[in-house]
């Protein structure tokens, strides 16, 4: 496995990749991998002759009460998950290989941001954006791989890609879950064990409620209102949100009569465990 | 030559052509092809197995008061010029094709515009970056030609191609000039015949005063001033501005210390010239 620090590098093999009619499959993370990471890996290492994960903490998405600095980091562990990956090359470039000046463009979005937790996170999708542009120059992937745990990314990711036309690929990869339906995290660890045999009734929820959407039911009101009622019920977290919005596009509706995505974020004790389900038109 | 009017079918050449290993040479224009044009398009051919024009009047690059629907178009003669000039594909892509969707990701340019001619175009360069953006994914060149004629559109994609990495390289053409100096413009016919002998007069300012810097003069404000009283002394044109900057930077400077632009716009009765020149580092 190469590792590869340098911006001029990076696109300088992406570029003789492409002349050489390889297709590139691309992770871009910002390290700490887990086993999210792990199945996009698997997913573009199934489907291309070249795999590129990217680790880079990007400054640009950290808001002012986000701290950029105490984000976690492990190279040597990221390059352990990444070898036995079967990656084909790690790219770790610095903050100032990445932002050498202070850039003349600037890259906000206007919609799918205002929702979900991009409420709360009032400019981060500007700075996803603009290093998702710059890393896609660089690296020059066929595909690129996403993990659905972050929906509003997912849907934030392919209005770039279709506003702008890259020439690239989006691969949503389902939420990767314990037996019990738990979404993975790195934060179940903080779960209490009472906390941890409730939690699994997040998800529950959601498939319940996919069901009902399913068999008929077409009130957006009704579907939040019973995600919320069982939640409640099953679990001490406490609700931060359940929403009901169109996916990709992230509006609301007073039919559904589209696809939906259902979303929730549920705050225990010192865990806030979020989770979703996408619900294609019947 | 092909003409190739969808989005999809551009990419997907562009796309076969890369994987077979062809260089693209790109020249992207609003049309109305002129002489300038066909020295990009030269340029180009001379160096590239591929050459794409493409001609899009973008709607987003132009402000209220400037008219989007009156910019001339002929695409029978642009047609012929192009055959001409022996380019390999025309692009012409409708406003619809292009802008499908309401988009989500705004670009906006921060720097290098409220300067020159861009002082007066407020939001012009935003819509510049935008679709340019969008033809380089759509037709992956790796060298897009713009001519020195409009220096600030080159000083923005010089920013836009290295603050997003993009894998293209910017390649700026020499303004196409008259025997006697004056900068070939199609708004050249609207001089009088006594205004035609006085115009080229702007051209030999901006020489005058680059043998002045070249010969060690460091100081803007004098060059500025020189380039002023020549003009008004040979000329009855209205100047507009004279303007000595960094180039690209196009900022402002007290003592010549690096490249430079000087420029200038000269209104005379019914033609508004405009012409610069750049001046390396002694």
């Amino acid at each position: 496995m190469d590792i590869v620090r340098s911006v001029a590098e990076m696109q300088k093999t992406a570029k003789e990749w492409k002349r050489s009619g390889k297709s590139v499959g691309f992770v871009p993370t910002m390290g700490f991998l887990h086993e999210g990471h792990e199945s996009l890996m698997q997913q573009a290492r199934s489907k291309h002759d070249l795999v590129v994960v990217s680790i880079f903490v990007n400054p640009l998405q950290f808001g002012p009460n986000e701290d950029f600095e105490r984000y976690p980091r492990d190279e040597a562990h990221d390059r352990l998950v990444a070898e036995r990956n079967q990656v084909d090359l790690l790219f770790i470039p610095t903050v100032e290989e990445m932002y050498p000046t202070h850039q003349s463009i600037d890259m906000q979005v206007t919609q799918r941001v205002n929702v979900l937790c991009g409420r709360t996170r009032e400019g981060h999708f500007s700075g996803v954006v603009t290093v998702l542009t710059k890393l896609f120059h660089i690296c020059l992937p066929d595909t690129v791989y996403f993990g659905l745990k972050d929906a509003q990314q997912v849907a934030v990711v392919d209005a770039l890609i279709n506003d702008l036309n890259f020439p690239v690929e989006l691969q949503p990869v389902a939420t990767v879950r314990e037996d019990d339906g738990l979404a993975k995290s790195s934060r179940n660890v903080y779960l209490s064990e009472q906390e941890r045999t409730e939690a699994p009734y997040i998800y529950k929820a959601l498939q319940d409620a996919k069901k009902m959407v399913v068999d008929g039911e077409k009130n957006p009101v009704i579907i939040v209102r019973e995600v919320e009622q069982f939640i409640n019920k099953h679990t001490n977290g406490k609700i931060d949100y359940v929403e009901l919005l169109s996916y990709p596009d992230l509006t609301t509706m007073k039919v559904i009569n589209q696809q939906v995505i259902l979303a929730t974020v549920v705050q225990f004790k010192h865990a806030r465990l979020i989770d979703n389900i996408i619900i294609p038109l019947a």
